[in-house]
C-alpha cells in the first residue's frame, strides 16, 4: 500500500465497501462504476480537482476497488487513495475532450481486460459526472453487459455519518459561525459585495488556528434586494446599499465535509411582512427541530415547517431540507432524503441534514437555516451555534 | 424586457444568436438543448449557481431563445438574462432531485406544448449538466424527435471573441497578476497551506480598485513536493516547508470571464533537473507564442514547445493548451481546440487559448504558463504581465 494521509482509518473504509456490496447485492449488481467523486472520495479518499474529465473507481464482490482516469491523475490516486498501484488504470491524453475517441472506450478496453465485459454493470445514470454520451460509449463497447441504474446507491450508504464523519461536520459548523461572524461585522452600506465576499473566502479557508478550511462545494450564494427573490444567484462588485436585505447562504468546509448555514441581514429597517415572515420561519425551525428525531419521517420534519408558516399565513412549497456531508462541485447535498411532505424516509440517528427552509418572496429573500443531526433521542442537534434571526444593522 | 444589466449588448447577444442559427442548420438541427451553463450564460446572459439542477436555453431558427429550470431560478432568470417572461419555463420543486419524476418529464411536456416533440433535436451528449438519464427520459418520452449529438455546437462558436470578451479577460488577467504577487509576497516556510490559499482567495475576489474579481471554474490548485507530481490537488493546512516547490495553478476571474495562469515557487534550492527544466520550458513558451499565429494551426504550438523540451532531453506528452473564456465549474477549458500534435485546427485572430504546458516529474512538478490572444499579425500576445519563472524564495 502506498503510504498516505488518509481522512479516515482502513476499518471506516472497508465498513463502506461492505455497505456498497450489500447494496449492490441487493440490486444485483456484479459490478459498479462509481463516477460521483463525493462517493469516490467516501469510498477510497481520492481527492481531487480531476472530476471534469472522465474517472471512476469500479467496486466488484471479490476484488480490491480499481481507480480509472487520465494518466496525470493516477498519481494523485497514488498520493490520496488507499488503491494499490496494481488497481490503478490510467488512459493516456489523447483521450481527454477528443472529438476521436471517448475516455468509455478505454474503460471498455479495462473492463475486457479484467474479463468482466459481460457482467451486470451499474452506472450511476443521474450524474454530473457520467454524461449521456459516456453511457452510449458504454453501451455500444460492451453488447453483452447488461446495465442497472446505480443512481445514489452509494449515497444512501452515506446517509448516516460516523463519529469521525461527525466530528468532521462539527469542524466545519465552527468555520461558518466564523463567517458569518466576520460578514456581520464587516457589512455595512458602501462596501463593494466582492469585497465582502473576499472576507467570506478569507475566514473560510483560514478556518481556525486548530484547523483549515476547504473549497465548499457551493460558493458563497448572497443575493441583495430584488435578486434575492431568486435562490442563487452570486455576488458583483457593486457597493452594498441600505434599505435592502442580503442573505448569505455560505458553508464551512473542513476535509470536504460541510457544515452549510445561512443568515439573512438587513441594512436599515426591514419591511413589516420579513419581520413577521421571520418570526414564523423561526417558529417552523423550532418545531421542525422538534419533530426531527430518529423514527420520524423526513415529510414530519417539513409538515411541521410549513405548519407554523401557515399559521402565520405563508404559503410555501418545495422541499425545506436535504443530507449533507462529503461533496464536491456543483452541488453539497447527498441527492437522497428531501424534507418534503410526500418523503416518507426515516430518520435515523447519525444523519445529517441542511434545514433549509429558504423564502423567496416578491420583493425580498428570507434565509435563514441549520445544520442539523439526528441524536439518539430527543430533538434534532444543531451543528453550528449562531443567533437564529434576522439581523438588522442599521 | 426586464430591466436586466446584462453584461454584453443586445446586437452580441443576437450576432452570438445567429452564429449559432448557423451551425444548427449545418448539423441539420431544428431545436438546440443547450444544458452546459457556459453556453446559456453566453447565449442569454443567464448567471446564477443553478446548474446542480436540470436547466436549459432551448433555441429555434425562428423564435426567441427560451429559458427553462426550477422555479426558484426563474426568478434568476428574470434578472439575469434578456428572455422576456412568456419565454421562461419551470417546474416545481417535486421535480428536484426525485425517483419518482424526471425534471426532463417536464421539458418533454413544454416540448409538447410548443409543437417541438417532433423536430431534429440537438442536445449535448458530452457535458456534465446532461446525465445519462436525462437523455433515456427525453427520449422516451419524445419517440417521435430525432435526436443529434450537438456537443460543442456552441463552444465552436465562442471560440473567437468580441472586443468587449478580450477586454473582460484583460481584466480577469489584471487580477490573476494580483493574485501571484500576493503568494510571492506571503508564502515563506511555516506558513499554513490554508493561509495562503485564503489569501489567493481574497486577493482574487476582491479584484482591483476599479473592479472585482468573480469565482474562477475551478478552484486554486496548489501541491508541493511530492503533491506536485500529481496535477489536480487543492491543499491542506499544513505549514509550508524548505526544499519543496509549489505550483499554483489560478485564473483571475472578471463576470465570469477567466484568465488562468500558474507559476512554480521552490523554498530554498530547486534540483539541478528542476532548474534545467525550467529553462526548457521557458524557451518551449517563447517558441509556441511565436508559432500561435493567426493562420498557423493548434498542433504548431505544440510541436514547438515540444520541439525545445525534446532538445533538453525531455519527453512530454498531452495537450498543452486549450481554449478559455466563459465558464462555470467543473472546467475553465472550452472544450474544442487542444494544443496537441494531432490538432489541426487554425488559429485565428481573437482566439484566447492558456497555453499549458505543465510538466510532471518523478519528483517534482513545474507548471509555468500564460493566457494568451491571437492577434490580426505577428505572435500570440500574454494577457498577464507576470515574469515567466521558477521563483525561488530562500
Amino acid at each position: 500500500m502506498p503510504d498516505v494521509a488518509l481522512p479516515f482509518g482502513r476499518d471506516e473504509y472497508a465498513a463502506r465497501l461492505n455497505k456498497v456490496r450489500l447494496a449492490m447485492d441487493a440490486a444485483g449488481i456484479e459490478v459498479l462504476v462509481v463516477t460521483d467523486p463525493s462517493n469516490m472520495a467516501w469510498l477510497t479518499g481520492y481527492d481531487g480537482w480531476s472530476f471534469y474529465v472522465h474517472q471512476a473507481v469500479i467496486v466488484t464482490h471479490d476484488d480490491v476497488p480499481r481507480w480509472w482516469g487520465r494518466l496525470m491523475d493516477g498519481f494523485g490516486a497514488h498520493r490520496t487513495a488507499y488503491i494499490p498501484e496494481s488497481h490503478i488504470h490510467t488512459y493516456s491524453d489523447d483521450y481527454v475532450q477528443s472529438t476521436e475517441r471517448h475516455a468509455m472506450d478505454h474503460l471498455s478496453m479495462v473492463f475486457d481486460e479484467l474479463g468482466l465485459k459481460s457482467r451486470r454493470i451499474g452506472v450511476e445514470m443521474e450524474n454530473y459526472y457520467f454524461t449521456a454520451a459516456a453511457y452510449e460509449c458504454l453501451k455500444r463497447n460492451l453488447p453483452n453487459a447488461e446495465f442497472i441504474d446505480a443512481t445514489s446507491l452509494v449515497n444512501w450508504q452515506r446517509t448516516i455519518k460516523s463519529p469521525t464523519e461527525i466530528e468532521y461536520m462539527r469542524r466545519a459548523a465552527q468555520i461558518v459561525e466564523k463567517m458569518h461572524a466576520r460578514v456581520l461585522d464587516k457589512v455595512e452600506p458602501g462596501i463593494r459585495k466582492n469585497d465582502l465576499v473576499a472576507e467570506i473566502y478569507d475566514q473560510g479557508i483560514r478556518g481556525t488556528e486548530e484547523f483549515g478550511g476547504d473549497y465548499p462545494a457551493i460558493v458563497p450564494l448572497t443575493p441583495t434586494g430584488l435578486d434575492a427573490t431568486a435562490a442563487h444567484l452570486t455576488w458583483n462588485d457593486k457597493p452594498m446599499e441600505s434599505g435592502a436585505g442580503t442573505f448569505f447562504e455560505l458553508a464551512g468546509c473542513y476535509r470536504r465535509y460541510h457544515a452549510p448555514l445561512c443568515r439573512t441581514i438587513y441594512l436599515g429597517d426591514p419591511p413589516r411582512d420579513m419581520i413577521e415572515a421571520e418570526r414564523a420561519v423561526v417558529e417552523g425551525l423550532e418545531e421542525g427541530l422538534d419533530v426531527a428525531r430518529a423514527g420520524n419521517r423526513a415529510c414530519d420534519v417539513a409538515m411541521a415547517f410549513h405548519g407554523a408558516l401557515k399559521r402565520a399565513g405563508i404559503h410555501r412549497e418545495g422541499r425545506c431540507g436535504y443530507p449533507v456531508g462529503l461533496s464536491y462541485p456543483p452541488d453539497w447535498g447527498e441527492r437522497t432524503i428531501s424534507f418534503r411532505e410526500s418523503d416518507q424516509s426515516v430518520l435515523k440517528p447519525g444523519m445529517t441534514f441542511h434545514f433549509m427552509p429558504g423564502l423567496w418572496a416578491k420583493t425580498w429573500g428570507l434565509e435563514i437555516t441549520e445544520t442539523i443531526l439526528i441524536r439518539d433521542d430527543g430533538a434534532a442537534e444543531c451543528l453550528a451555534h449562531y443567533p437564529r434571526k434576522l439581523f438588522i444593522k442599521r
